[in-house]
């Protein structure tokens, strides 16, 4: 079991510039209430971890939180389980909460808005950044929360989920909603792109590329047909371009063309424009 | 093991309007790559499954994806287990596959695009409507994918989460990817409001309930003042106004106001305008 909370993808201290957003405060809490499964309060601990929440409150919880099954389910999340606060009843965990979000599966006969997790997150950004103390409640691993439940909340919040199969364990469900509430607070880019001790190619590394490239194969007899040479080169400089490459690879690049032209050959030139020979 | 398998919203089928969306053809392939334990397999076919994944392809498994402990995380993504292929490599798994994407959580020396798994998902979808073959490969549960792994995709996926915990099990991070997956395919409103068999108030229903809560507020002396009365009356109205009450809440207050003011008194009046006595 304790194998399981291994991390499939180890974290280093030295990934600088990572897609990742700064814990914020003012988090919401996470109410569990009558959580049947030590396992699924220890998950639901280590979901709140890494999506930066903290303030777990059990209402009335079947087993023990601190148990060594939820323990070893809670791997990093151990600290949320050690802060958790136990209550009675739902009225006093969510006591001194402003807005309470509850999380369904199933549309019960009350006129209250219904929110996707996504939309949910946002609000939830706003209402937070605005002083607001908020709370998102979780149902019993087989029934979910009562209607009297679902009605001491605010908004109801659903999870667009294949609609076949759309059931998730406590675990699940709480690390989606709280992976939603992370993302709306992540700013950063959707996609960069990772150099390592190099930058993008400029141009005129690229031409230098080109000019070696064609000059070579024209040398060698690849582009010895006048009629076909300026598409053949276009074609080429296009495939090349499209690549993206950095001025490490158009240096490596210019070392290829000449060792696959000249190998260790006796007419092998000393040097080819655009490159150092020590670069390669 | 197998109870934490049972699900914690049941979805019923009269659950109309749910906010979801309908499974697409042509989804992305998951490769999970030497996966350690049977449990990881079966909860990477239930995430699977509620994300509208069916393709699954093993590298190598250390343990059988159809014994017992993988069948019992699985739970309805078991027909997604039954339907997996096993290939000896990665090559081999995505010989077919027109764009790949690498789940990582750390840099490599790889001058390679980087996306949150949300950009990935639009990226997925959109090369998916292209008829574009795709697939996403997560790597082992201790280690993940090695650099010859990842130089074999065209893109890595991180995921943004707590910078100081951000280790996901397997199952999880194929949930989370899935998850993005899937709600890039969603169509639907953000938020919605639930009407059970009723519909919104209109104008002249609150100005009815005004007039009769202010008629009795005058009577019973509570708007005795009649300096203060005005701002009372705005205040009273905004009040009732943020609450957004349907035609059945107006019903049930007009209600409320004539019990509250005459209960079973002799000079209850027969009826108040604006509302039906048998309604309530």
């Amino acid at each position: 079991m304790s194998k399981k909370g291994n991390p499939t993808q180890p974290t280093s201290r030295a990934d600088k510039g990572r897609l990742t957003a700064p814990v914020s405060t003012n988090a919401p809490a996470v109410i569990l209430v009558e959580p049947q499964l030590a396992e699924n309060i220890g998950s639901a601990a280590r979901a709140m971890m890494n999506t930066g929440l903290s303030d777990l409150r059990l209402v009335d919880p079947k087993e023990d939180w601190l148990s060594d099954r939820a323990l070893a389910m809670a791997t990093n999340g151990e600290k949320v389980l050690r802060q958790a606060r136990r209550f009675d009843t739902v009225e006093a965990a969510i006591a001194d909460l402003e807005c309470v979000y509850a999380t369904t599966a199933r549309r019960r006969g009350m006129v209250k808005p219904v929110m996707t997790a996504r939309a949910a997150a946002d609000d939830m950004r706003a209402r937070s950044a605005d002083g607001r103390k908020i709370g998102i409640m979780f149902g019993r691993e087989r029934v979910g929360l009562t209607n009297p439940e679902v009605a001491l909340a605010n908004t109801v919040v659903e999870v667009p989920l294949n609609p076949e199969h759309s059931s998730l364990n406590l675990g699940q469900a709480v690390l989606l909603v709280g992976y939603e509430w992370f993302q709306a607070g992540y700013a950063g880019p959707g996609v960069v792109m990772s150099y390592n001790h190099t930058r993008p190619a400029a141009n005129e590394d690229m031409v230098g590329l080109f000019e070696h490239l064609e000059k070579e194969l024209v040398n060698c007899g690849f582009l010895r047909n006048d009629d076909m040479r300026a598409v053949m080169v276009t074609n080429i400089r296009t495939m090349l371009q499209r690549a993206e490459l950095t001025e490490q690879e158009v240096r490596t690049f210019h070392g290829i063309i000449k060792e696959l032209r000249y190998g260790r050959r006796d007419d092998r030139p000393k040097r080819q424009p655009g490159y150092r020979e020590d670069d390669v």
